[in-house]
């Protein structure tokens, strides 16, 4: 079996994303991050995703992005806002965090020598990071080429995002397909110290509209 | 003065491009990595060499490579061998470390809004990491771009690799004349627990031989 690294967050997009990766053949190294994010409670979802969905191995690598914060979700100072859709990008982004993702998981890749790096980027229903867009996703695929062993063995990695172009409706049918249990994922910036979600935040409100549009009952646990 | 955040690791190379940077008028941020690395006393220099050049912050980001090791830095089953220079990408290499190492300098420059960051890179008296090439840094610097906030405000930042084309000799050549204190830099992959070099490593080799060919004294503790 083909190996893959899977960035897997606990949230309801990339265990999406291992049930397509498990689909599609690969042994899959699912890799998580304890960032210092409000929402930590997302780690223990990711842990029961990946033996839920047969990751061969977990890991969970510990960096601290609140030596800088700069994000409502790595400094307790910047208030979850309530979902915006006005288009700009909110203070929920956190700077250059898929970028320092993808670069753990092509490390991690070098070393399985496993060429294909799953990550559940969405530009459809999602909040505006640059960082979930097709032309970043694109140009790190390259850049990772270059800055490994990859360059001079003539080969490259594949950075796969199958949920780039899908709508939260059609990730959450085709979870439900591949038979991701979604009540084991948490989406919410800002839960409650039992884990519940607040239900008003973007990730909230994306998540719930989708379930809604799939015609799906929502498993969250609301606060 | 402009911000710029400096990668630092306490070596003699990145101690010379802080050196360039504040020559340069940056208000220079400097950034070392705790990542498990077998001569993690290159973090004590890192900090003397911040204080000496007037950074005017250091951060240390605890990371942790050895999650997967795969390089005789991060893995003591992996022994470092004395330079070889057969032109082959040796052992010490550590899978996506630059690609990593810039990513989180990519994030704390969004915070500080600084868009210089400086690493300390050479691919003339090198290793042979391909994480040290012209073209793996232009291409981060594009990634960089298109993974922030820079791409939807329509500016990118500048990752100055100002050693790129130096040799070792004209690199510590133009420390010298910029004030670099040498002597609190280590450069050794594998230093006994005082702190002193080998001498044989490929590090220790092009160091000396940088000394030696730019005639000034090498002030390297060796064992």
């Amino acid at each position: 079996m083909p190996r893959a690294i899977v960035l897997l967050s606990g949230g309801l997009d990339s265990a999406t994303v291992l049930a397509i990766a498990r689909s599609r053949g690969f042994e899959c190294h699912t890799l998580a991050f304890d960032y210092g994010q409000r929402h930590r409670c997302e780690l223990e979802a990711a842990e029961k995703v990946a033996v839920q969905l047969g990751s061969a191995e977990h890991k969970c690598a510990k960096i601290d992005l609140r030596l800088w914060g700069g994000s409502a979700l790595t400094d307790d100072a910047i208030d979850v806002p309530d979902a915006a859709g006005d288009g700009k990008i909110p203070v929920t982004y956190v700077p250059a965090r898929n970028l320092i993702f993808l670069s753990f998981a092509t490390a991690w890749a070098e070393v399985l020598q496993a060429r294909h790096i799953f990550i559940g980027v969405n530009s459809v229903d999602y909040s505006g990071y640059p960082d979930c867009r097709p032309a970043f996703i694109r140009s790190f695929q390259e850049t990772a080429r270059l800055g490994t062993c990859a360059v001079d063995e003539a080969w490259h990695y594949e950075i796969e995002a199958p949920l780039q172009n899908m709508s939260k409706a059609e990730i959450i049918q085709t979870g439900v397909k591949l038979g991701v249990d979604y009540s084991l994922t948490t989406s919410c910036y800002n839960p409650d110290s039992a884990g519940r979600s607040c239900g008003k935040c973007d990730s909230c409100t994306l998540r719930h509209a989708g379930f809604e549009t799939a015609g799906i009952p929502d498993p969250t646990r609301y606060q």
